[in-house]
């Protein structure tokens, strides 16, 4: 079983890659004939050194996306994971010496395949007169005992182009870019680790991993890694690689130590989310911190990929301040991201939490009295909403997970629990918006953020009146809110459609002389006939839209205890008697 | 089986990638205490609007990506695919109030739990006085048939952090900028497709697709698609998504047609190689172009994504001028790429290829005799590799993949091959050159490349003199760039030893009345000899450097080769008789 891959064919794979890449950057051109792509605007380089780089396809965005003013001239690309031909290597170097540049440098990966097709494109070059230079990087800090074939050239190779460019947009020479783009080359080191494999197209993937193994020290050509280690926490695993990697005893390692400077790269091997990428960037500053290195810079995102790999790698490169102004020079490159120009390490991480707002006098605050008679009916709603627990509870079996009895218990205990601790406010705004905190915070769920936006809109009119207009403008507000946000309507089968009758009633209360009583009387007897009309509606929205009308023969609970809600109101209004 | 993560804690994921986003970007802070993240020059926004936005974690780099001036001013996230905290979301907005901003747009992805947790913060705020817009955005393309919860916010909502965040640079009000970006929210939609789920941190994957199927119209948690589909090409799949999402009969299509100019996303929904990324973009661009579609610009990468799922999701905006220049307003979002200004239709997607350099007439250049001599060594050299096919073959099937005669056998009838069409060139520089060419087109491999170098090399000091001084430089540069790229140093067991011992010999060329002949015998004597003193050598390079040294008691093939070339050559000088 070849892997599922999302592609033409096999064979076109390289080349389709790279001319989607060329058609949505205007900035970049094919080379006819050839696998390359070079900079649009080459014929303005005349008299700068032209930087070229390259190798297998498969670490996208590396190279096409480095490309740019800035950054690299020209990319050469093989096919999948295979060095790119000789013959388009040098026909990218004809382009650009014929364009006008001062000679050209190749950033070559160090791989045997790029050194000797590099390699040779240069000799023939120069043949022809052309000045060519050639920096092969190897980053790779994985072995810690000297390979004849040298480190492999990995992440860090970014940093390369990215210095590189800067040095040839600033008009320096041939000669001085390779010479000091080779030092630089000497100080970092890269380390990659991975969860899974990868898989070339129309092949199998590349090793296999039991599910509590990681592979350690990988390249980016699906080979397997120097060992494998013991699944373990990211921390565990990120220190561990920058142990590795800084390790005086690994004949690879960067010299990274207590005070150093350092450009930091998590970069995604290609298939790991993005959420552990920052999960794998969080370990790596405190690592780094805890050992007293300074990060100057730090890079997040995908920068050179082993197709769809599911690992990372970091790099480190020591860096001094005129090596950071390199790294900060302005690039039209655009897989290279937007890099704040400020130390990492050093900088203050958060800020304090805002104030709280101060609680307003409020001026209709009323006295004992009224805080007594609202304690008296929010007792009333309690007792109602918890002898309901079990009808509500198996009306919503049919519906939906069986649970809004439980829910409006929940809010009950809470009411109950906050009115022990003191008598409640009296005035109906500070009630309405403390009582849609508590409901939002121990409610829960979308029942809960509901009732919290019904009561925090609700408490808005309050403030100023507390008159009966003034409660049937509350009324309307929140009922506005929560078709605002919930996106239910009336007729849809929801708590909405027993509040939204009992509003249409307490209109009348605006009206002069309307009666309280007489109102909400009658608002209580529509919002209970809505409820039951809930019976033969379609659920149009909330978790009942998921199941079919033909099974709801029963009112929807949400409705009915918004019902029972306003009828314990107008019962604990009426008085003891009542 | 819980998926395998690089995590620490399944309940610390959405905390500490948030921390890492934000550690790495020194331009961001987080609100202690709550999960946000704030631009960190907040207190020079003064009087400017303020855009908040978020959602669950998992769709990294969304949104924290994203913040930076021209774009966001901060972002809540909850826990993964999970909506954030009210109490977090208010926060936020307290925050950038107390920075002294005028007013603040919550730009909020059309999901339940979001409509309702930013609906009831952006109420509270309200309440307290704070101006606080919300638009709701669903670009969604999927449904055909219009849902009550509408369609769902998707990855078109990062072009709306954009629009908005350009407007807010400007200095425009709440006001306009919520009216402007509902307006442009409106005029997108997005599809998604998937070749697999993926999984939150400690669950399991959150569907099943079997090897011949994709997931069509996918949103961003998980949530399987509208439909699966059989799999297909890239092209077919991207045709048949650009027909779903255009197609005026679906109610949630964007009404792009022939003439329209748009702006495309190919936006990686989290563990998709960037390859089929390109390829997609590539089938993409071919379509749309295809239908008569002006795309302005195309942006290629990571922006929305879900988790670590194998899929893309498309993304068309309709454009005009005014809407352009905000989506090419500036930016320092970390995520936001670097986009050329400039269409994408309409451009010159490519160049033509180089100009082959002259062929510079050789003013060594000897006559007939000298090219019959030429074609007599030739022919003796490719006669020896054929009669050593077999024991060459033998010897490396003991240490390589046992085709080294193949190899050098395919190289002498290319060279026979090519004597057919013409009497070879006479000139030695122009003899090298040629041959370098023709092996490393038709040997192939590491020995084409490695032969092609070296007669490269060799033939730039034979291009202003032919004497034997000369012929010994040849071979000394020849030697040089064999080492040089191909990194094999004499007693490495290649076929570097045989010519480096005849090279040593062929020093005393560059002495005063040298004998061709005499030096000539002597470096093949010492080059055979050198040959077979490989057997005895561990293998430093090549293939052969992967097996152990106990196993090889044979010679080397490679070097055992290069000393019969140089035997044959000899031969050939000396003439019939020899």
């Amino acid at each position: 079983q070849t892997s599922k891959k999302l592609v033409n064919t096999v064979a076109g794979c390289a080349d389709e890659a790279l001319a989607g890449l060329v058609a949505c950057n205007p900035h970049l051109q094919l080379l006819q004939g050839h696998r390359v792509a070079l900079r649009s605007d080459l014929d303005s380089l005349k008299g700068r050194v032209a930087l070229l780089s390259g190798g297998g396809s498969g670490h996208e965005p590396a190279h096409t996306g480095f490309i740019g003013k800035g950054m690299l001239t020209g990319v050469i690309a093989g096919a999948v994971f295979t060095s790119p031909a000789v013959g388009s290597i040098l026909a990218a170097i004809r382009a650009v010496a014929q364009a006008g540049t001062a000679g050209t440098l190749l950033i070559v990966k160090n791989y045997t395949g790029d050194r000797l097709n590099f390699g040779l494109a240069r000799e023939q070059a120069r043949a022809e007169g052309i000045p060519v230079e050639m920096v092969v990087v190897g980053d790779d800090s994985a072995f810690t005992v000297l390979k004849k074939a040298g480190r492999r050239g990995l992440c860090g190779t970014v940093l390369i182009h990215k210095v590189a460019g800067a040095l040839a947009e600033a008009g320096v020479g041939l000669e001085e870019i390779t010479n000091r783009v080779s030092v630089v080359a000497k100080a970092m080191g890269t380390l990659g680790v991975s969860l899974s494999s990868c898989s070339v197209p129309g092949s199998r993937p590349t090793f296999e991993l039991s599910p509590d193994e990681v592979e350690l020290g990988l390249g980016i050509h699906g080979e397997a890694g120097v060992r494998r280690i013991k699944m373990a926490s990211a921390d565990e695993i990120v220190t561990l690689m920058l142990d590795h990697m800084t390790n005086s005893s690994n004949v690879s390692h960067v010299p990274v130590q207590s005070g150093s400077s350092v450009v930091l790269m998590v970069n995604n091997l290609g298939g790991l989310s993005f959420l552990e990428l920052g999960i794998v960037a969080d370990a790596a500053v405190r690592s780094l911190e805890g050992r007293g290195v300074k990060i100057a810079r730090a890079l997040v995102g995908t920068f050179m990929s082993a197709l769809e790999m599911p690992g990372i790698s970091l790099t480190l490169l020591l860096v001094d301040e005129p090596l950071l102004k390199l790294i900060d020079a302005e690039t039209t490159a655009s897989a290279w991201p937007n890099v704040a120009k400020v130390s990492v390490t050093g900088r203050k991480r958060s800020r304090a939490a805002p104030a709280e707002p101060l609680e307003v006098p409020d001026t209709t605050a009323a006295g004992a009295s009224a805080s007594q008679q609202v304690a008296l009916v929010l007792e009333r709603v309690c007792a109602t909403l918890l002898g309901l627990e079990e009808h509500l509870n198996a009306l919503d079996r049919a519906a939906g997970d069986g649970d809004c009895g439980t829910t409006h218990s929940r809010a009950a205990r809470a009411i109950q629990g906050w009115l022990k601790e003191g008598p409640p406010p009296g005035s109906p705004a500070q009630l309405l918006s403390k009582l849609s905190l508590l409901l939002l915070e121990k409610m829960g769920g979308s029942s809960g953020a509901l009732y919290g936006l019904f009561l925090t809109a609700a408490a808005q009119p309050l403030k100023a009146k507390t008159d009966l207009p003034a409660w049937s403008a509350a009324m309307e507000a929140g009922l506005e809110a929560m078709q605002k946000y919930g996106k239910a309507a009336p007729g849809d089968r929801t708590m909405l459609d027993s509040l939204w009758a009992a509003g249409q009633e307490l209109q009348a209360w605006k009206s002069p002389g309307a009666s309280l009583l007489h109102v909400l009387t009658k608002a209580v007897q529509s919002a209970e006939a809505a409820a039951e009309a809930t019976k033969t509606m379609e659920a149009g929205a909330g978790r009942a839209s998921y199941i079919s009308s033909a099974r709801l023969d029963q009112p929807d609970p949400g409705a009915v205890a918004a019902a029972a809600i306003l009828r314990a109101i107008l019962e604990a209004l009426q008085g003891p008697g009542a």
